[in-house]
Formats: C-alpha cells, structure tokens, sequence
C-alpha cells in the first residue's frame, strides 16, 4: 500500500514520562516494521508546563504542543487520544476525548476505582455506537510469548486449564530509603503494587485462560509506612530530600482466587523481592500440559506437553523469535530477541488494524472494569481478614478475543 | 574413635516402602562417610506379613524380623524405633515406643490430626524427663542448599524477613487416571497434598527463617474426584484396575499467610503441575537481600546481596557443594553434587549426635505439632470461605534452631 | 541542547535488506533517547533499483533515493557513507566515499580479503588527516552486557585473563534443504560461518580483553556441498526452486588460539547446532575471576568473584539493566530488557559522539583488518592440517579502546 | 533371587583415597537397590600402611586388609580387584591380577602411556580367553542422562551426528598458591588436565556418538609453572608448605578433532574455569536434532527435537528421573534427583550383570586403550605446532556398545 493510500490517523499524547516515551516509541516505529493500514501522524504531545512539553515534544518527536488537554481534544487534526498521565486523570479526559468523537487509548490501570471505571465504560459503549473506539494499555499482552500462550491454551495444546500461578516481583522499593513518588500516594495511583503490577497478572491469567476472576482472597501489606520525600523526579525514584511523608498505598499484594470455571489461581505482586528486577511470571497448569513465562527472560515461553513419550518429555525453553510466532515476521531472524518497548509497538499495530477495520480493539474498557473490580474485590477482602470476596461477573462473559 | 569404642544403637524399622528404603540407606551409609559417636545397628525391620519382611530386611541389610511393631519396642537390643508407617498409625506406635524407653524418628507429617500431635508431644515430654528422645522426619531440612539459608538468614546475610513465598509443585496426579493409593484416602494419609508436600513447607519456612506461622488464609481444591482403584503397588502409583473409588483428600492447598513477626507469606502445594516433578520452591525476601531454593536443583541456593555494588549485583548461583557448606566435607569434591537420599544420611548424623551429647535433635515433637495445627488452620479457613485463621502459638515459642 | 544548535548529519545508507533496516531503525531512534551532539538526517538511501528503492525509503523513512552509490557519494547533503551491503562491495565503495570525504560506518566483516582490508586502511589514513572517520559496524560490543564485561576486565575485577572460550552457534543451516542465499557465495560473502558469525567472537574475544589474536589452528568444514537455489528471498533464505547449485564456503569453524598475552583461547562458530537460534557465547577465564555471556540471554552477564567468601560464592546473574550500565540510562527501568537492534543504536550514538568530539570512533579500519587477517589465517591453518599459524602484529598494537 | 542362591562375588580393592570411597559406596549399595545377580563380598582393602589401612577398612566396611596388592590378588576369596591408585601403578596391578585369574575393574585413565595400555590390552585378550573379565572405569558413562544421550542417539532421534562440542571445566587449581599433589607430578598423573578430566569428554564422546576419535590438533597450556608442595593431603588438595616444586603436567587441554564419520569436534579440559566447578558438558549437534549436558545439573537432558512443529520446538529439559529412564527403576519417585555417587553404584550393576551373564562389560580396555591414543595424540600435536596428528584405529573399529 502506497503511503498515500493510507488514511491518516492524528494522535495527541497525554503525559510525557516513563509512558510518554514507550508510546512515542510505538508510533514512531510501528509503520517502519509493519505495514499498517493507517499512517499514524504523532500530531501533538500535551503537557501542562510549556516549556517542558515542548522540550519533550522536540526529543520525542511530537508535531505540535497543547498544555490544555480539552484543547487537543477539540483539535481537527486528532482522531485519537493516548493518555498516558496517572491513574487520578484518566476517567475524565477519557470521557472527554470519547463524548468529542476521539478513539482513545488508555494506560493502565484504567481508572482507580471501580466507580470511574463504569463511567469510562458507559461512555465507551456511548461512543461505539458512532463508530469511535477505546482500548486499554495492557501492553504485556503483546510480547510474542504471551500471546504465544494464548494461542496455545485456545487450541487446546495445554487441555483445559486447572491452576495459575502468577507473581510479578520487583524490588526497586526494597530499599525503605528510597523516596517518595506518585506511585505511592493513593489519591494519585489509586493502589500499590495490586493496581501497578498485580493489574497486570490479573489481566494476563484472564487473556491467557480466556476467563474472568469469579472471586479472590486478598491480604496486603505496607512494609515501609513512611518516607523520604522526593525533591525530583527522575526514572521510577527521584532524589530524596529531609522531609519524610506517609506510604498511603500496599507494598505486596497476596491473592488466592477463582476463575469463572472455579480453576483455583495464586497471584503475588511485590516491590520488595530483593534481587527480581521485572519478574512478571505466569504457569498455566491445564489437563495435558503446562505454559510458564517469566518476563526477565521475555523471549522464551516454556511448554510442557504431557503427550511427549515419557523419556523425552521436558519443559520445552522455546524462543519465541521464529517467523511462525506472533508479531516476529515483521523483525529480525530467529534468536535475535525483542525487548520491553516491542509490546507497545505492537499494541499500535493492532489498535490501528482494528480502527481501519471498524472492529474493537481489545482489551476493551469493559476488560478494564473488569480487573478494575479484581483490584477491587482484593481490596475488600483484605480488610475483612482475607474473606473470599466475588467479582461481579462482566456483562457480556469472558474478556474478547485478542 | 575405633569402632569398639563407639556405643552401639540398636535400631528398628517399621515400614519398608518408599520411606523404609531411604531411611535403610541413611542407617546404612551414615557410618561410612561421617564420624559417628555411636555405631547405629540395623537390627529389626517390622512389616505385617513375614514373607515380605524378610524379603525386605534381606534386600535393605536389616538384621532380623518383627511382625507385631508391639514386639519390635520391646527388645532390648531396640535402642530407637524409626517410623516410616503411613500417617494414621505414627500415633499409637511413637507413643509406646516412648513409653517402652525408646528413641523415636517418626515420618512426616507426624501424625493426622492435631488431637494426635498434642498426644505425641505429651508423651514425647514424658519421656525426655527419663533421657528418651523424639524427633520428626523433615529431611529436607538437611538438604545442604536448605542449611546453608538457615546459617544465611541467622547471621543476619539478608537482613529481616519480610516475605516468603514457596511453592511444592509435582505432577504425578495430573493424570485423571492415574489409580488410587492410601495416599488419596483420608483416613490413611490424613490430607493430600496440604500433608504430604505442603507440610515440607510449612516446616521449611519455619526452619529458614526462625519463625512460625501465626494465621493463616487457605483454600483447597480436589480436581479429580474419583480414581481407577489400584489392584497392585509399586513406585508412587500401583496399576490401575476397572474398580472406580472416591479421592477424599485435597489435590492442591493455596494459602497466604502471617509469620510471627507479621510477615506475608504465600504458599502453594500441588500434584496437577504438569512438568513439576519434585519443583519444591523457597523464596525469602528480606531488608538486605534475598534467598532463592528450587529441589529440582538441589545442590544450588541463590542469593541476591543488596550491599554488592549496583553493576555487578545479581542472584549468585551457588555450587552448594564446597568443604566450607554444611555436611560436604564428608563428601565428593567440589561440582560432585549430592542427591535426594542424602538428605536422609545427614537426618541420621544429626540425631545420633544429638542422642551421643543427650540433646534434644531437633525438629521436635512440639515442631511437628505447629506444622499439624497449621495444616488444621488451612482445612479450618478453607472450609470457612478462606478467612483468616489464627494458629495457636507454640507453647516454648519459635521452633528450636538446627 | 536546542535541536537547532545541534549540527546536521546528513546520512546515506547503501544496501536496504536485513542489515539497512537494522541500521535504519538505529539512526531514526537514536536521537529520541539520547541527547545526541549532532542531528542525524537519513537524507538518502541507495539501491540498484529505483522501485525497490523507493519503496524501501518509504518504508524505511529515507529522505530521498539513490540507485547508484557513486552519486551518493558526491552529494553535498551527505557527510557520512552507511554501507550494508554483501562484503565483496565493501572495498570500493568505503574507500571511495573517504576519498570523497564522507565518514564512513561499514558492515562486517569489514572486506572479503585481506588485501582489499588493507587497501581500505590505507584509505582510512589518508582521510583521517582530514578529519574524515572510519569504523566497522560490530554491534554487538554495543550490548550492555559486552560493554559492562569489558568495564569489568580493564578494571582488573576477573584479574589477568587466563582463558578465553568462544561459541557462535546457530541453526539456519541445519536443514539440508534450506535453499542456497549469497551467504553461501564465497564470491560475494567472503567466507561461511567464520566471517559471519566467528568474526563477530573474534572481534569480542579482542574488545573484552583488550588484546589481539596472535595466532591460530583452525578446521573448516562444509556439511551440505549443495543445496536448492533459491528462487525468491526473504528473511534469511528464501524459497527453494528446483535447480541445484555448489555451496562455497565453510559451514563451521573450529579454532584453537593464542591471544597477544599468550593466552589460549577456544572458538566455534557454526550454523548447523540445530536449537541455538543466534547462542553468542563467550567466557573468560581469569586469574580472581570469569565472565560469562550468551546472546540469547542478552540482558544478562554472569559474574564470578573469587574474592566472594567462600560459602556464598557463586556466579551471579546480573541483569544489565540498572541505571549504572552501560546505556541503560537512556532507555528503561530496571528489568525491563533491550532486544537486538539496541545494540545498532548505541552504535550510532557512539559513532555520532566521536564524530562530534573529533576523535576516532571504534572498533576502527585497523581494529577490522586484523579480523579479517585472523580469518585468513584459520582458513590458511585448516588448508595446512590445522598446523598453528601466526597472525601478522596490528601496527599499532592492540585494538582500540572502546 | 534369594541371597544364597547368587554366587559370592570377593572384591579386593587397592587404594582408598577419593576413589576408593566412592567405589566402596558402590560396592555396599548396588545390592540393596538392584537385584544384581551375584553377591559382591567386599572382602579386602589394599594400602601400603597397614593402620592406615586398616582405619580405611573399618570406615569404609571392607572385611579384610592387606599391605601388598601380590598378596590381595593371589587371595582366593578374591575374584575381582578393583584399583584405585594413581595411574602410575595400573599397568602393573592390572596385569598381575588378570594373570592370576582375577577380573579387573580399573579407574581412569587406564595407563599412564600408550604402551603400557598396550599392554594391559594384551593382557586382558589373553584373560578373556579364559573368562576372565576386564573393564576402565569411565564412570560417567552411568549417568542416567548420559545413557539416555546414547540411547537417543542410537535410535537416530537426532539423525547424523555432525558435530560434538564438549567442556570440562574445573577451577581447583585457578588459585596459584593451591599447593602441589600428585595430580600435578607428570610421572604419577601421566598427564594434567588432559589425562584427569579430558579423558571423560574424550570416552563420553565416543560412547553417545558410537564413533571414536580419527585424529586431533592440541594445544596445552600450563599456567602456573610452580606452587607450593603440599605437607599433608586431604580432599583434592592438601595444606600449602613453604618449600615449592615444578608442575610437570598440562593445566588446559584444546582440541579440535575428527571423528571417524569425519565429523568435527572440539574439546577443552581446564582447571582453571574460576566458578565451573564440575562442568562436564557435552553437546551433540546431528541432522535432525540435539543432545546437551552438563554434569552440574546432571540430572537433566536437553533435547532438540528438529521434528516439533516450529511454534513450539525448544530445548526439552529432562529431568532424567523417570521410571522410563535408565537405571531409575531402582531408585526413587519422579524429581527425586541423583548424585555424583550414584555412577559408581550403576557401574557395579553393570560389571556384576557382565560377569554373570559371561559377557565382556563395557568400556574395555581396548576402549581404554583407544582413549589412550588419542591422548598421546594430543600431546604430539601440542608440541608439533598444533598440526593434525592421526589416531591410529582401535583393531575392531568402535567402541562397544553398552
């Protein structure tokens, strides 16, 4: 398709951090590597302060600048918003670019309550109606593995699934000297670790298996109750000042669970494990066979077939960077790896192939309010000693099809 | 010491499967690669039918024969009965095997209930008053890889405990129709995988660390209700006939958990882990640093130092098999790593020391009692919708150090 | 530094394939996470043919089109030469390009023989009085685990190096029918596995431990003498057709060494080890320490101190991806990895920083010629029974430093 | 088989260090896991000082001692010696005790020459006319994933071999103040490196692929010209004295070789690998698949299975612990690994199984021999520039099978 051919499809960007520049990264790379049916055009990058969205816009490659959110909504030359600001911010200018006609693209963790969750959804489903589409940021879906996986337990190579297991281990706040950031003030991030990175797990148990959380047991924990405040911000820490402030979020979260076929799952998030730098894990026991990953080794998936003859059965280390694989033909030949920013290259493959068909792309914001409610229910239970709490059930069943 | 000089100790054996062929082999071999203050003598082996008694002590070196266990406690050249029974008979046997004056190694778990337990460490009392000693069956402790965490987290290399998660994954269940044993009846095995593989958990989490679980959160799950019933034994399984019978034991226990410091802990134990052979998994995190222990590669612990310099900081794969380790120095050279039987060997050198200096070997009876009533706790929650289940504290405190 | 104030660095790139998109991606990304002294501007892509050209510039994001490399060179918009094409053009167009006083970055292996790596020294002297600069593109000592191996090693941490053993193991070949490609050419690749892959570990055998290779034993071998000419390409081989043709080079390569210090050294490179997609290995051997690194692990390097009490010895896994390594702080937090092309962009932020600072970038003209006259002579030794075959002393010593 | 049908089997053993313990582990516990069928007697042990013999004796269980092997072998209680000295003394024992009618059990390497292998070969034809029995102890060969290895090869699971490359990486001596034993002494040892350790990879590669060595290029190294002599022994070392003496054998051993396919291989032995503490690893690339091994996880195989279908083809890690798997049916439950000892337990099974059945067991010392040779190989070569240097063919071709 010649580059002419190609309907334009103008994004205006939300928030310039850690986000900021994993997204402009995609659109800047997707069309290189793929050939999409849109010309995506990184048309104007938002930011309150002038100076600083503009320097970022400069570095990263942003055609124009607004430091009002609700003026790049209005813009004629933007068909899509991609926010990338903290958790607090996302329902109400999601609401926004969607009621002014703009497909959106939201970071997760979608909202931070349950409330702000269902209002996205129902102006979602307001704006479907018109053709206008909305998409959460789970990225880890798109890492070839991942989605390797889901492949496999939908063909059935695994039979039907009996346990998960799922542990995403950091330890950037291991040390309790650390300082102070958004991330841990709960009016800004809305939950710690559960809504961080035990969002994730949640949602990858749910797109791998192809099933919701019927219910969960919770227990959180905060190790470390106060902090040094940060004077500024640079990658996930700052530097630290004199001044001390409070931890209002959980440092580890602790999950036992039911999946919609009452498959029994265990999920932990930490940032506190010494040593597990982004160990985002997932083991999928089904009836005749086995599925592991773990993200510090993100291109390799590990299958166990229980069909293989007996003396040459063996968890099988597989590199996930053969042509056959997901997303792979459109990179390098076999063994030489992908790396964290890959998955946002791909979500912008395929939120743009969805949008050029007219289809939704997923995970939708009913996917969202879904894990949106697990976070939710963990929350309640924690604070009724662990009681296992239910997730009400999604409206339309499981969560859709990648 | 010449071989005259060292006390002779008289030993007899009930059971001959399974754990009757590992605890041979420590009894055996033992004397030939550490200095032993007394001489262990394999003099009686126990079984209910004769024929296959004798074929037994014939085949794993036992001097004699008893049919009644009643028999084997009253000899006088019995100085220590060692109990490899299934679960419901280690009660009534290490009860009178103490009153009769004799030493006691019981198997783990030690007993089915708590009301058995509580009865054994009475006794167990009683009889440390006259020098007789007791002592449970959890030779995973003396994996060398295990001790040296121990030494580890007592010399303070990881700072504070503040999250432990363990895993006990096997597969041998996975199979639907895979035939029935004792182990899948309750009132022969007591529970299924909680006793059986998550009870080396608990009890290692205790161990490492020096604390003892204070609640717990459990839920419990039996995949397969109903098995082929086995028309004969042989390895874990036996052969499958047409006969059809009832699983009434749990297939998997997820728990979550407090120690007595506070503590999360997170723990999981399953025969459906499709690839899992023997994957019994130990993580602790602490202030400092962090320890890592998978059996399914035995001779490794992996320890993370938060106080290496940040450029070269990284989980050091330690060969646990060097002169300076725990129980090496009567083995091979450096690289020549130990397996699973030598757990065994090194439970015998630890109690025969203990009997030779008059000490209590530890784990205890009281230990094994705290292991049951968390295993009580988990049933308890689990049947309760998980809720938090407090677990009465042991009457002397932690569990004795090593 | 404003994007204004930043010099212009007009680019032309020759050649559009598996290297151009690498290299491509490399000079759009670049400038986005690093604040480069000099603006990048890919002005100009050149291939034989307009269509195919064009639409690899449009894909690609090249300003304009060449389809003879000689006019590109003449340009006054270009001042550096990007040459990615099969080795036998090498030659002619880098010493034209410096002639024409353009910098030039050339793929290796450098040239397809000795005597045209030579006359391109030659050439890269001449220009170098005029400020004009060299370099060949060994990416791969881009990785952060090479460069932190490297740190490492001149820093004294694994003492003098004793012990050098080197693995460059792939697969692509391994089926006897995969069809033949130009790498299979001597005329146009130069040799097989050795100048493609072994060249790769020479040069990383020479960057890690900052000496040359004094000489060599060498074995050569062709497995598959024939193979199906391939009809179209894609990725790396194509799609087989029915007519037959001759294999021309080596398909594996098995060298025993001297480095300059004396040191012997241990190197294989082949592309028939069926399941080692691109398995780069290298390990050095020290006096108080090693080093360990593998390509399908790339994020990781594996430390051993032997100054590490002994007890909790042990190699450590260091995920390079702390903010302290080399690069990281450009990219993206802890444990979340870089993939293969990462490396082509540091390449280009060290080759644009030398340009910037005036200086020669490495590894130089003279660093690539003595690759290639270790290359010449394995193939020398293997012609001659493997007898050890000195390589001629690097005028200038050992290579560059990083 | 009842004890007092199987025929007595009386073992004299010469020699107690390092081996002749783990051979008195053999002897001891083979007959309590395996139905052998003969009775192995471990009637004496052979030292020149009878205390220290004697204590041997005591601790390691043997019925008797002597001081004179002559003495031990001419015993009629004694039907099989198995020696356990240095490599200096075993042309001599060996071919007195098969002259006397004795099978023989010798360790590895065989002879410290090619002639005196010579002529034990000489010795054993002659003896074998007369059923008597002779065998080298290449241990490593009953590793249960080593047997495996072949098995998979012979049943052409991964085609053709094409090409092996084998490590074994030890780090006992890379401190250069590890005193002098007589490992290190050219006329006790034979050689360094290359006899010690080099001999395993250089049998093992020859008993998976079922081929021999054809003809090598060497390279050996010795690093450390002097260290301290060592005032007592105990492990591998002994305690450093002031005094020092020359190292006269080999430290690293290089190799590149050709099998008698042709296909090439290349080995290196070292003892000097900082951090590989027993490394032995071997890995076999053929037409259709791979085989890979390492002895520091020696309870796992790696398989790659060319055949798998593309999205899921990976390295299979085996845990070689399986009642398929060979040798497992004696021992324990599925993950329930091995250790070092355990090839010496297989290897007596086998022997006993030979001797009982009237069969020649495996590794001969026409085996022995061959490995000899191309010992002897490699140290011409070495002093030869590295030239490729011929092995002459063992008379009747390959190796025997298992």
């Amino acid at each position: 398709m010649s580059e002419t051919a190609r309907p334009r499809l103008g994004v205006a960007m939300v928030g310039y951090s850690f986000m900021g520049r994993a997204h402009s990264q995609a659109w800047r790379v997707a069309p290189r590597f793929f050939d999409l049916p849109m010309a995506p055009d990184m048309a104007v990058l938002v930011g309150r302060s002038a100076d600083a969205a503009n320097a970022a816009a400069e570095q990263l490659g942003w055609g124009g600048v607004e430091t009002d959110w609700r003026r790049a909504i209005e813009r004629d030359d933007v068909d899509l918003v991609d926010i990338c600001t903290p958790g607090d911010t996302h329902a109400e200018i999601a609401q926004a670019a969607l009621a002014a006609g703009k497909h959106v693209l939201v970071e997760k963790p979608m909202a931070n309550s349950v409330a702000e969750a269902e209002a996205m959804v129902q102006a979602a489903r307001q704006a479907r109606a018109g053709g206008v589409r909305s998409m959460v940021g789970f990225t880890y879906r798109r890492v070839p593995a991942i989605q390797l996986a889901r492949q496999l337990v939908e063909e059935g190579r695994i039979g039907e699934v009996r346990q998960v297991r799922a542990q995403y281990l950091q330890d950037w706040l291991a040390d309790a000297e650390a300082p102070l950031s958004w991330r841990l003030d709960k009016d800004k991030a809305g939950s710690g670790a559960l809504g961080d990175i035990g969002a994730h797990i949640v949602d990858l148990t749910q797109f791998i298996t192809g099933q919701t959380f019927a219910g969960v047991s919770g227990m959180l924990e905060t190790f470390v109750k106060e902090r040094p405040v940060a004077e500024s911000f640079s990658g996930l820490h700052g530097t630290a000042g004199t001044e001390r402030g409070p931890v209002t979020v959980d440092d580890a979260a602790l999950i036992t669970a039911r999946l919609s076929s009452g498959a029994p799952a265990i999920l932990e998030a930490t940032r506190y494990a010494w040593g597990r730098k982004n160990a985002m894990r997932i083991e999928i026991s089904g009836t005749t066979g086995s599925l592991a990953f773990d993200f510090e080794d993100m291109n390799q998936l590990h299958l166990y077939d229980a069909a293989d003859e007996p003396r040459t059965a063996g968890f099988r280390r597989i590199l996930v960077t053969e042509p056959d694989h997901p997303y792979i033909e459109g990179w390098w030949p076999p063994g030489h790896g992908l790396g964290y920013e890959h998955g946002f290259v791909h979500q912008v493959v395929d939120l743009v192939g969805a949008l050029a068909a007219g289809e939704d792309p997923a995970p939708s914001f009913e996917d969202g309010l879904h894990v949106q409610r697990v976070l939710d229910a963990v929350e309640k239970s924690s604070a009724e000693q662990s009681v296992y709490t239910e997730v009400p059930a999604p409206a339309g069943g499981g969560p859709a099809a990648h």
